[in-house]
């Protein structure tokens, strides 16, 4: 039966390493570089060489910045009591998103996963611990709600409890404008013993 | 509201203009290309060079080979009366795969669509007329039946049949395995169309 070149086969391969890329997406990519590698090729080494020559991260929080301290940091108008800690930079901007929160953020650059390689040491955790005191009153976890998020979750409260600092976590439960006849098991679970008074 | 800094909202961009990429992948591929650029970005472009400098496209078929001839043309035991025409070298594998084609390939390398820049000139066809001749009796239109891939069939079919070829595409119908209840209309239109006795 025919298939790629090796040398094709290899490059499916290389791309199919890349984070949510899987082997159909890896395919059609090797198929359109391909079809003009110096250039498209060029293009994209370019875009990533500008990104990191000029983005570095805040010395603070480790969000995306230009400057030593990133425009979140630098704000003076933010609640200096709270700190959100989240995994990645998405994160944190999803919560910017929201528009719902107006303290300080601290990005740990991923979570817990043995399986991946990542310890405590690929995270960027003593900066959290230092900033852990006074005027901090309280930080929010806001780690994924899966195995890894919420064993980080858990070693970071740890951590930070002896530090005097109140920890929480958000509320786990149904999802707003969702169905609880599509809800998981363990969702409808956390709503009911999460569940108020109306 | 906080967002990336410019440069790696320039490189997002750059990685969502890559086909089947998304903005939620391309905000997860540049934030993993950052987090080790040098490295990372250099493995990738290893790997399209190599497959860039070794690999070229059959003289014959267009399908990629590291011969002037791919393995399939090279092939003595393939029918040479039956040429399937394909839009990509996906599309050639995954008929490859089905186990139930043994006759040659012709890869255009695409299909036409205007809206995309490609017309008849970005297309192998030079190649596919000279090959519409003897052995060859018979051209099967193999195009995805999209818009595209339909004016594609059309226009070929037109450029072929004074050739005195026959030129045939595969039928529509219901997917094996498939649920009447979840084909779309012009699927069951087509399927009743081409019925057969059983």
């Amino acid at each position: 039966m025919a298939s790629y070149p090796p040398a094709v086969a290899r490059l499916i391969d290389a791309l199919e390493r890349l984070p949510s890329i899987g082997p159909r997406t890896a395919q059609r990519l090797a198929l359109w570089l391909l079809a003009a590698p110096e250039q498209r090729m060029a293009g994209l080494a370019e875009s990533i060489a500008h990104a990191a020559a000029t983005v570095k991260l805040c010395l603070r929080c480790g969000f995306f910045s230009e400057a030593e301290l990133c425009p979140l940091c630098a704000d003076p108008r933010r609640d200096d009591e709270l700190i959100c800690v989240v995994g990645d930079a998405r994160d944190l901007l999803a919560i910017e998103e929201s528009g719902s929160y107006r303290g300080r953020y601290h990005v740990l650059g991923g979570v817990l996963s043995p399986m991946d390689g990542i310890g405590p040491q690929e995270l960027n955790l003593a900066g959290l611990l230092e900033r852990a005191a006074p005027p901090v009153r309280e930080i929010i976890l806001a780690l994924n709600p899966t195995p890894e998020g919420d064993t980080t979750a858990n070693y970071l409260a740890r951590l930070l409890q002896p530090k005097g600092v109140r920890v929480t976590r958000p509320a786990l439960g149904l999802p707003v404008g969702g169905d609880l006849d599509y809800a998981d098991r363990v969702t409808i679970e956390r709503a009911l013993e999460g569940r108020r008074e109306v």
